[in-house]
């Protein structure tokens, strides 16, 4: 199946390898030699080529809430498969793929319906264990080291479910497409599939990092007609024009609230809103800037703070309509591989959210510019 | 047009008639002379036929939060037409016609849009006036008497915009359709409309009132499979039955929370949640008790303390939508006509809500009984 020259015959036994360990909240990851499982029952060995800093992997990593520590993090990822557990005939050695923080079973409810993707045996994993056995598969002189959303990518090798990771073709570089893990994917699919933006609307987005500017290009390739951009860090503005942003906002240049200013750039509200910024009261800043009768609100980001969503019963009684979307409502298994394709074809330009390429040895790096706003895609090369 | 002989032929001036009126919030309704000008350009005067007493007629009556005194309540009702103003074209003496709480100006971007029943001219009144001067057409003794949601039913006469009101047949009984007016209107839109309830779904509905058995009635209609009512009123429950209602939950009888009896009755939550007591916790327990992936909140209340509702970041991430619905997202003028047949088809059985029916005499009993929780509607008639 692989024509890759990289595939490894390691035997399926323990391996050492290096990973960046997270020891506590906050503090400065430390490269470790870890042990690492063979891969059980229906997971895969992979070896990570590339992985991406997502900006809930350093919210996970701040958080003072659940510490699970010492713990491996990063969940966006491309690789190739070292090795199989028992059972497995959907990959081989050589298989390169990308790694899925939440998976697809195939078999459940939700994975048969089409119109979920919140797969009820493979979803987001919060509790930095395996969840076939609820156990780690790092270790560091016998002691667990805690996964992170069942994937840890910050490892120059890591153990996965089958189903938290899909196929992709191996004539497509994997140091690109592993923005296609997380972040890309869940801007996209928040435009296209759970929004389903139509042409010529007016478009808000809260939070122009990776996420919201990849909902910005989802939104201009659909026509939109106006795309408002808002976020408080102004040095994010020139590169956001490239993704289709049209209007761009910084809240603290101005004294009204800031629903009101678009409400007034929008003639009564956008008719979609997004909120990417991981802030509850944004997104009811969102479902005010959104207009009446139609007015969608679309809550992507995981909130560092307040986990509580507010809203006036008004809001609603108006006719807006807020939602989730997780992964931008794509089955990963089935559908990250259409946008492989779109981005062969050129229709969807990843590269430009790569804003710094890192080795792996950097990594605290790549942390340090998405704290400061000074990245997209921090994409982190592991050694060969 | 009509071939009614009730149609009067009084001249377009101040008349006076008898009209509920309450004076201060919760204070029972004194039946009182009050003038009522004539209709002003583009309004039309109706005699009062029938007006059914709503839960928002009561909510808005008791609320300390704004008080507007003296004030004229009602907001579902039937009548003819008496005479038109200025410009109207659309109504004659004698036409048939159901009041609408929110109108339809038919030339507004929302009513122009199939999307939207939101009319940005003719809207929710809040403030006790008319639309176009922000006055009141009723008074005593030279002093303002205000409307509510511009309609006010509780009166042998009233005035309404002409966007405010809606044509029906002359062969129909206006003592039953006035309950297309409000609230059967609005339970059949939310389920039908809005939710656009599937076939074989589960669905579960917090309070048993009209608007309840309503949405219960378009969920049997579409044939969902499994459809549980919630109400902490057992009384209700007997009747609740006749509208489709397959499994009833007093959640006083309950030690744990609702939704979790919810989610095991339905193998993990149901399809579709209604919330329809007017109540913003119960509108985080029915996105409790939806599934994952697709299952989607209606909240059609009109909360009585807390106007806030409060919904955890991950209930929406997980794939739950929840959105408004006024008067069942119906455009009014537009669709109710079309309800109205189905009533004549005998596809909707209006007349099982109607547990009472009174004098105008005896409102006051129509609000007792509403209060303890006595009937689903109590129809008021007017004098002849």
């Amino acid at each position: 199946m692989s024509s890759s020259t990289t595939t490894i015959n390691r035997s399926s036994q323990v391996i050492t390898c290096k990973a960046a360990v997270a020891w506590g909240p906050g503090k400065e990851l430390v490269m470790e030699e870890v042990e690492l499982s063979p891969p059980q029952p229906m997971e895969i060995r992979i070896k990570v080529v590339c992985t991406s800093l997502c900006r809930s992997d350093v919210t996970a990593w701040q958080s003072q809430l659940t510490p699970i520590f010492p713990r491996i993090f990063g969940h966006e990822a491309s690789g190739i498969v070292e090795s199989v557990g028992q059972g497995v005939t959907e990959f081989q050695e050589g298989d390169h793929v990308l790694t899925l923080f939440t998976g697809e079973c195939m078999t459940c409810r939700h994975c048969l319906s089409t119109q979920s993707n919140m797969c009820q045996v493979l979803g987001l994993e919060r509790r930095g264990v395996m969840h076939s056995d609820q156990k780690t598969r790092f270790s560091i002189k016998g002691e667990p080291v805690y996964h992170y959303c069942a994937v840890s990518s910050f490892s120059e090798f890591t153990v996965v479910h089958s189903g938290c990771a899909v196929k992709v073709r191996s004539d497509v570089p994997l140091d690109k497409l592993c923005l296609l893990s997380c972040g890309v994917a869940a801007g996209l699919g928040a435009a296209w599939k759970v929004a389903d933006i139509s042409k010529q609307s007016t478009v808000v987005i809260f939070g122009l990092g990776t996420v919201g500017l990849s909902v910005a290009l989802g939104a201009k390739l659909r026509g939109a007609s106006h795309i408002i951009g808002v976020d408080t860090n102004s040095d994010k503005f020139e590169k956001a024009r490239l993704f289709g942003i049209t209007d761009l906002i910084n809240p603290t240049d101005h004294e009204e609230p800031i629903h009101q200013v678009i409400k007034r750039k929008t003639n009564g509200g956008a008719d979609y809103a997004f909120e990417c910024v991981g802030d509850t009261g944004t997104v009811t800043t969102a479902l005010l800037s959104c207009c009446d009768g139609w007015g969608l609100t679309v809550t992507l980001g995981v909130p560092k703070v307040e986990p509580e969503v507010k809203a006036h019963y008004g809001l609603l009684l108006s006719g807006r309509t807020l939602k989730g979307s997780l992964i931008g409502g794509w089955k990963p298994k089935s559908d990250i591989p259409k946008l492989v394709d779109m981005y062969i074809r050129k229709e969807i330009p990843i590269d430009q959210f790569i804003t710094h390429d890192l080795q792996f040895a950097d990594i605290n790096k790549a942390f340090e510019l998405m704290i400061g706003g000074k990245c997209l895609r921090c994409v982190i090369h592991m050694p060969n």
